[in-house]
């Protein structure tokens, strides 16, 4: 296993309620760390608040931006960014970004597409055999397994799969459980004395989803082109169970 | 305070999942305690098994019958219950049985209407701090306080309300639950390494309702009477989040 060289500087892009977190996990794991966001007044704590260009530098930058600014920033970054820098992605979904890597990056530079599946709420007291997701675009193997190592390190389940995998996947969990919560939500349900464990349990999931910014629920359910067909089996199984109890009722 | 009689016996009817974990706690807590099934084999664990008439003889009956089966129940047995045994019911719907008790047994015979809030699974470790709904059907103060007092002594979180109010929170509660719950078993979600912190919750409300009888959650959407406006509550927040995001890929 090669060691990785904790001198290389890292920048995190996005300083949001994400990128703060990550910049901050960065840090924790003994990594020089430059943060640029674009309204970011200070940095988070061990994390050098630096200028655009400085970020687009560092030897390793991940873009902690939301899905659906990526292409965007992309578009106004990539000129700047040269092959001496790995470029990371942190999206939550990883079909489109990897596109976008691939479209918009010089051939020349490494990219890994990546999902850090836990943020601020779940990972508040640790990350330990929290999954970690990373797809290859265009790296060496061996870079690509310096990375594995890297996250393993920090005790991440580390997942190796393709972007398509991912998608699918993450749809039917992390997705249906962002739709669930955002629906839920809706409903304003409060305190109740007559609470069931249950019932706090699905308060949970309201509590889990709705801290993250809305529009990370909207880029979700978007940019994952197997969303639509979550969506469309959560609400036919809702129907179906409206179905069975008007049966139900029709028997007795 | 005055101590409640644990020379009393206690019979419990129906020893069905719930039936037989409720009649194992009124053994925990001292009781002498009588049980019958249509079906029991054997009885559960400190339990006597006892024939229909031995039960409906006790000084406090306690009906475990599912909410749909209580009216035929009650209707067989109601003229062999004398005015020297205390009936409740612990059905999950307050309203419904508490109807039918007033109908059908004699008004000299007291009864009380009451919904332990846990089960075999929820309670399996300890009950401590769990919701206990107790609503005053027939019966008198004195008699209701003492096992209002009672049950504070097992530690469960005693509820005094009346048999409305139970059924309109718990509809938002506990209804809602078994509902998302059934809905999410329909989708037969497995599971996956990209599981996040907030999917293994939703997962455990699958697991949390589903391991009840179908049956409990035909009667608790069927016989509570604020159930159906829940549903349609939770119908109208699945539209609202689905037009949002129809909405939001427009403006984008």
């Amino acid at each position: 296993m090669r060691a990785m060289n904790t001198n290389v500087t890292i920048g995190v892009y996005g300083l949001g309620r994400f990128g703060s977190f990550w910049a901050r996990e960065l840090v924790k794991h003994g990594f020089r760390v430059i943060g640029y966001g674009r309204s970011a007044q200070h940095a988070p704590e061990g994390v050098i608040l630096g200028t655009e260009d400085e970020v687009l530098a560092t030897d390793v930058l991940f873009f902690c931006v939301s899905i659906s600014a990526f292409s965007q920033v992309l578009e106004s970054t990539s000129s700047r960014i040269t092959p001496s820098t790995l470029v990371m992605d942190t999206c939550s979904v990883k079909i489109y970004p990897a596109k976008l890597m691939k479209q918009k990056l010089s051939p020349l530079v490494n990219c890994i597409a990546t999902h850090p599946m836990f943020g601020p709420d779940s990972g508040k007291f640790s990350t330990e055999g929290l999954p970690m997701v990373l797809c290859p675009v265009n790296c060496s193997q061996e870079l690509f397994q310096e990375w594995v190592e890297e996250f393993s390190k920090w005790k991440l389940h580390v997942l190796q799969m393709s972007c398509e995998q991912h998608d699918r996947e993450a749809a039917w969990s992390q997705g249906i459980t962002h739709f669930v919560g955002r629906t839920l939500s809706e409903l304003s349900l409060g305190e109740t004395q007559l609470a069931t464990t249950g019932y706090r349990t699905l308060m949970s999931i309201v509590e889990q989803t709705c801290n993250d910014p809305l529009q990370l629920f909207y880029d979700l359910q978007r940019y994952n082109p197997y969303a639509k067909q979550m969506r469309m089996g959560l609400k036919g199984a809702l129907d179906t169970v409206m179905q069975a109890l008007k049966d139900q009722e029709k028997v007795q």
